[in-house]
């Protein structure tokens, strides 16, 4: 295949333009589009058109959470890493993983949980607005359903989009009934890239 | 979905254990096997068991750097942080990433490339044993791709899978036509994830 020659600052333009000519007669909701295009443009992979999920209020949500510097929780450091941080910067937010925490492995272990459980709860605590992101681990998702029910934490946003096997979609299916509103891949796909997509195509609306 | 209730020590092995069943009577080489399952374990896409391609010695040469206490470059902080620090601190190993250092971002600006292509070249100063990542940009595969030929850089594996649009795939192609030892997702998709992925795979063989 023949290289084609374009300056590094607009290969994403160029991207996005393709992603649009082959999305060809599929209509995406328009408030959500460029979310959508963003998870393509991570992945490759197509088949996130047909397959993400947006509670009514998700996007709306989402935004008003960044505009008031909202704290951006993660279940894993790769998706916290793949958050811009200088664009969250300008709107005055944070980025968080518990999951190198020393405290949440000790909760673990005693809990026979995942580490990524306990994340959650400690999550609990996290005052201001608060947008979680789940991109790996289904068991985070599980326990933040039951913590979103119990009435225990109240996320403006939850981010959705555990990848694999044990669990997943369920996992899914579960935060989709909770009273929250939610951003979701349904079926096994996701990815920490996927979660970190979606904070930045929130964040790029506000900030580019 | 009916929840499935497991151990988190065992969530990994039911994972792999699903994914053999699905791959069914797909033929995969045996001594790649386990980097395949755990590329399609981190993005729950089977796709990657017909689109991967591994150089004839690109295993064995892996291995052997790793053994030697090698040194992974990835061209994300994303890439970096999914590599198992833990495992690879076990066999001597370092991981390193050039994206946010701030001489790389003055070199671009003034060559007019990406950070990606920067890092490649500052790669060349590398001393030991050394296996590169390349799981987001096709400009820092291309560039690897002409250091090699031009005998400026002799990686002992470097891994392929960048994702995206626009020049993924002939970024690919040029590695593949390289003297060097590869392992690349064919196509378009690709990204940080596997990148890493594949590296712990191979960290996995020796330290698990």
């Amino acid at each position: 295949m023949k290289i084609e020659h374009i300056a590094p600052a607009d290969i994403e333009k160029r991207s996005m333009e393709i992603i649009d000519q082959e999305l060809g007669n599929i209509t995406l909701p328009e408030d959500k589009r460029d979310i959508i295009k963003r998870v393509i443009h991570t992945t490759a992979d197509f088949e996130f058109a047909r397959t993400m999920r947006f509670s009514d209020d998700a996007v709306a949500r989402g935004l008003d959470a960044l505009k008031r510097g909202a704290t951006i929780l993660t279940d894993t450091n790769m998706a916290c890493t793949g958050i811009s941080a200088v664009s969250l910067k300008k709107l005055g937010g944070q980025k968080v993983c518990y999951m190198a925490d020393p405290e949440i492995a000790a909760i673990a272990k005693k809990n026979g949980s995942t580490r990524a459980t306990a994340s959650m709860d400690k999550a609990c605590d996290i005052e201001g607005p608060l947008i979680i992101a789940i991109g790996n681990a289904p068991t985070a998702l599980l326990r933040l359903a039951e913590l979103i029910e119990a009435d225990q934490i109240h996320p403006d946003l939850v981010i959705g989009v555990p990848v694999g096997f044990v669990n997943v979609i369920a996992s899914k299916e579960a935060i989709m009934k909770c009273h929250v509103p939610y951003i979701v891949a349904t079926g096994r796909k996701g990815g920490s890239a996927i979660a970190a997509a979606i904070c930045n195509a929130l964040i790029y609306r506000l900030t580019r």
